[in-house]
Order: C-alpha cells, then structure tokens, then sequence
C-alpha cells in the first residue's frame, strides 16, 4: 500500500451555493417542489433569480460540503470537482482551497460557467434548491489523478454525480482504483429525488461497490421503495459494510455487521437552514472513522457538525469544527 | 419641477463584498491597516484572497448599500454605478433590483471586472477592507441620466467616488441637474483615509455643493483637521443645511441651522461587523428626511438601520427595516 496522504477523497459537483430566504409562498408562485433539488439550465437558472430577493452566495456542492467538514474538524481532505476559469470558480476553488484541501483539478477554460445552485431558504428552515450544472458535465475519468485516490483512506461521492453523464464514469473509475488499492469507497445518495432518478443503478452500487453508504430516512426508504425506515433499514442491513443513516431531529442509525448504534441528535436553540446537514454529518463520521474511532463516536461526531451547519445560513461551516468537538466530545486530534 | 420618481438617487461604486472573519494576527502578518479602505490592484486583490479564509459574498458598495437601507424601510431608491456583464455583476445587479431599487446603468462589456471589497472581519467587529475598483473606474459623466436626477428628491453621492478618475466628473454632473432642479445633493464622507486623499476637494464641495452631509467622528475631524468631536461639529455648523454625525455607540448628532440633535444608538445585543453602519445610517435618515419626518425622527431611523447592520455579517439588511422601524417608532409608510 502507498502512503496515506489524505484521510478522504471527495469527488462530487463543485457549486457555488446562492441563498435567499424566502416565504414559502413564492415557491408556490414559482411552481418548485419545496424541498427538492430541481436540474435547471441556464436560462431558467437566471429567469428564476430575477424573481427572488437579495441573496448572499457561499460555496457549496454536496461532496465538497463534506469535505470542508472533515477539513475543520482537522482532518486531511481532497476534492475533485470541475469549475471553470471564471469569476465563481475563483470563489469554489479560494474557499475550499483555504480549508487546507487539495484541490487540483483543472478548471474548463471554455464551455458552461461554473455550477450555481439557487437555495431557497424557507422560515421553516426548509431548503429547496434550483442547480445549474454548468462546467459540472465537463468532469470525466481523465480528471481522476490514480495516485490521489490510491493514497486516500476512502473515496467518497455524491450520488448527484450520476447527474452529469460523464461524472458517472469518473466516479466508477475511481472507485475501481480505491478498491485495487486495498481503500474504502463511501457514497451518499444525495437526495430521495436523485434516487427516484438513478434507483437501479444505486441498488447495484450499493451492493457491489460501497463499502461506506450514508442516506438519510427519505432515500433509504426510496432506495428500496418500503414504507418506513425500519423496513428501509432491514432491507440495507449485509448490503453494504456501513451504512450511516440520518434522521433529522431524531439523530442517526449506524449499521455495521450485526452492530446498531443508535445515536440522538444534538441539541440546538434555532434551526436556520438545514441546507448540508446531510453532508456535513458525513464529514463529521468520515473524520472520526478514518481517525480510528468507533461508530459510535463517529456518528457523534456527524451530529456535532450537522447541528453547526443548521444553526446558520450557508452549508460550510461557520466555526470551528475541531473545537465544537473537543468541546463536547475530548480531544479529537 | 418634475414629478418625483425616486425618494433617493445614489452614485457610488458598484462592489460585491467577499467577507471573511479572520483574526487579527492575519492583518499584522500582511502589513495591512487596521480599519482602513485601502484601494488594490487585481493582481493584489488576488494574492491577499489566496492567503486568507473561506469566504462569503454579499453585494456591497457604499452609496449602494445606503439605497438597499432605504428602499428596505420602503423608500423608492435608485442607483447609478458600473458593473462589468460577469457574474459578479450579476450578483451586484440581481440584489439591488430584488430590493425594488431603479438600477439601470449599463454594464460594461469589457475591460476590468466587476468591483470586489475583501472584506476582514476581526473578533472585534472592525473591519479592514481591500478594494479592487474593477469596472467601477468606467463609471463617468455618460452614466448620468438627468431625468432620472431631475426625478429624485436627493441625489446622494459617496466620497469614494473621488477615488475613480470619471466617477467625479459623474458626481458634479449629477449635482448641477440635481440643484438646477431644485432638489437636494448629499454627501457621505465615506472613509477617513479618503477624506485625507481629497481633502481640499471636500471642504470645498460641503461648502458649495452639499445640502446633507454624512459623516462619522473620524471623518469630520479629518475633514477639518481638528483635535475633537466638538471642534469638528463647530468648524461643520452653517457649511451646509444638515450635517448628520455618526458617534458609534454614542449615536448621532444633527445640525441644521440653528438646531441641533444628539441622539443615542439603539441598543444591540452583540456587534458582529460594523461594515456599512454608516451608509445604513444615510439610508434610513434619508428615508425618513425624504417622507417629511423631523431630523430627530430621521436620526432614529438612521441609528435603527444601523443597530440592524452591525449585528450580522454583511451589509445590507438581513430583515425588513420597514419592519424593525414600525415596531420601534410607529408607522413609517
């Protein structure tokens, strides 16, 4: 085995998140599947920004997201993802960049701008996000660096990149590599929508590909069409070695082998934007994982970042993440 | 006259804010000046980005956040600056229209890009920013539109707009259309360092152009070169109609004539960033100034603005100043 240069490696859209809270009513004037990430193009990308308020932008995308967690809490990330040579890649690349992540990917010098994803934030703290994929599609196996993956403890990625045609096969090419090289490769289904969209292909991977599965309660249960999360939580049981399933409010099941960890959320005063909770909890398990620690308190850890992440607008975190938890768990590095 | 369209006409630099909370430490570590505006080249602008923490962005500019103040207490605000047609400019565009604000000033299609202000936060809530003018430095007589300043009962203007070549020339255009129609011009002193930079320039503007003059402590004491606050307001009295003098937690004090205000900051919980508390003073004065209110009333619009401001990150209003202002003073519209 190569040395462990990075304790995970996500590959997942690289967005640049742009927030405004709004009444719920405008979705209804908007026609938007509250709650839903919708694919928009460009030009419904624009036509619905001209209809909503003021906004602030922040970066995001769901893997990078989960990476910036693991790299606040200390640990060592890499991100591969496709910007372009424009005025918000500059913005992805500077914020990821700045949390000590490697990320060398190169960015389109032609083609789509680089990938927005409009966030609708409701006063239930509800989020409902129109993305354009932009430069996204341009991400393919030739953006997979072979010595990156092989020196990273596990490979992670957004089910969303079965969005972009080509992102697919960057993904499969490296979970080939991961798993050639003795590591681990994890997954997150991303959203119930994405898993209506991609079902027989995520049964597969889940099976036969992913070591580390995160889902939340509505993907689970979509991913094997049951009624509830007990059943969806049967059904995971053997299919994969992990499978880390969030709930909201009611905190996460971890399943590993005949293991089951039960772990309650954290307490938080005011929910804001529940926007990341799902990727941050990842950055928070994955980084306790890869520093040898139980399910347990790996999953602590995955609640610890979630509750930092709700607790404000914006889906990277706003403090420290290391601190929170050697504040409320020990030391963690 | 002709029928007024607009409460506030403002003309300022059209910037994006990126804003970073860092630690004090980072300033001295790059030989920056402690809550100074210093003015940046891209190159510049670039280099000290790379060398500092995730960010966020938010729209921004001085006058322009001043107008966003006042048409969020429900004023008809417009706004004259110089985007470049790149995504920053769209940001910029996209936010003060969604506040409801006439912003028409055409884009332009090459040269530098839209204006950034690097904006550092440190715990104490100051802040140091690095301003890359971009496409702002285009902004010349030709962006004037007299009906639209023949429209507008106050046509406000930001000292930093000495700062590009033509944005002056800009600003004494406007002013003649403003006054040979009978409306008011108003002046925000906009920084100390830039009142150094221009100094006989403003004395002489306050004496002969301006009827409301904005400006902080620092700034009217740099104005006129004297040692205190009380020499300040003496040398200011009778240079022009009202001059409103913002104290920070000492509140404000107003001259007109005879008249003179002192009235206390509204009372705030916990100062976040005092990034535009100023221009969000200007927009709530000039709100209630231009809807008939007394200058002591105006003053407390000013210092509501304001409190809302400094309690979050970013600088134009997270809340409806509308809102805020009849919970705390009665109706405003």
């Amino acid at each position: 085995m190569s040395e462990i240069r990075f304790d995970v490696i996500g590959i997942g859209n690289a967005i640049v998140d742009i927030l405004v809270q709004t009444e719920t009513s405008l979705l209804e004037d908007l026609g938007l599947a509250k709650g839903a990430m919708s694919l928009v193009d460009a030009k419904a990308a624009q036509s619905i920004y001209e209809k909503v308020g003021p906004a602030t932008e922040c970066s995001g995308g769901s893997a990078a997201n989960t990476i910036a967690g693991l790299a606040s809490f200390g640990g060592r990330g890499a991100f591969v993802g496709k910007v372009r040579d424009d005025q918000l890649g500059n913005v992805f690349s500077h914020d990821i960049r700045a949390l000590g992540v490697h990320f060398e990917t190169a960015p389109a010098s032609d083609g789509a701008a680089t990938a927005t994803s409009l966030v609708l934030v409701t006063p239930d703290a509800d989020r409902t996000m129109l993305t354009y994929l932009g430069a996204c599609i341009e991400l393919g196996p030739g953006d997979i660096n072979a010595d990156d993956i092989a020196d990273a403890q596990v490979t992670y990625m957004e089910g969303y990149l079965w969005d972009p045609p080509a992102a697919k096969e960057a993904f499969l090419t490296a979970a080939g590599i991961a798993h050639e090289n003795g590591r681990d490769v994890s997954l997150s289904l991303s959203d119930p929508f994405c898993v209506d969209r991609h079902r027989e292909d995520f049964v597969d991977l889940v099976a036969n590909h992913v070591d580390i599965l995160f889902a939340n309660e509505d993907e689970i249960i979509s991913l094997y069409q049951v009624d509830d999360f007990d059943k969806a939580l049967q059904a995971v049981r053997g299919q994969c070695r992990i499978a880390a399933l969030t709930r909201g409010d009611k905190g996460s099941v971890v399943l590993a082998g005949d293991e089951v960890h039960v772990i309650d959320a954290e307490p938080i005063d005011t929910v804001v934007d529940t926007t990341g909770a799902g990727d941050a909890y990842a950055g928070g398990f994955l980084f306790g994982h890869t520093q040898g620690r139980g399910l347990s308190d790996s999953a602590r850890l995955g609640n610890i970042a979630a509750a930092e992440i709700i607790s404000h607008l914006g889906a990277r975190p706003a403090t420290s993440l290391k601190d929170l938890a050697n504040a409320r768990l020990g030391a963690t590095a």
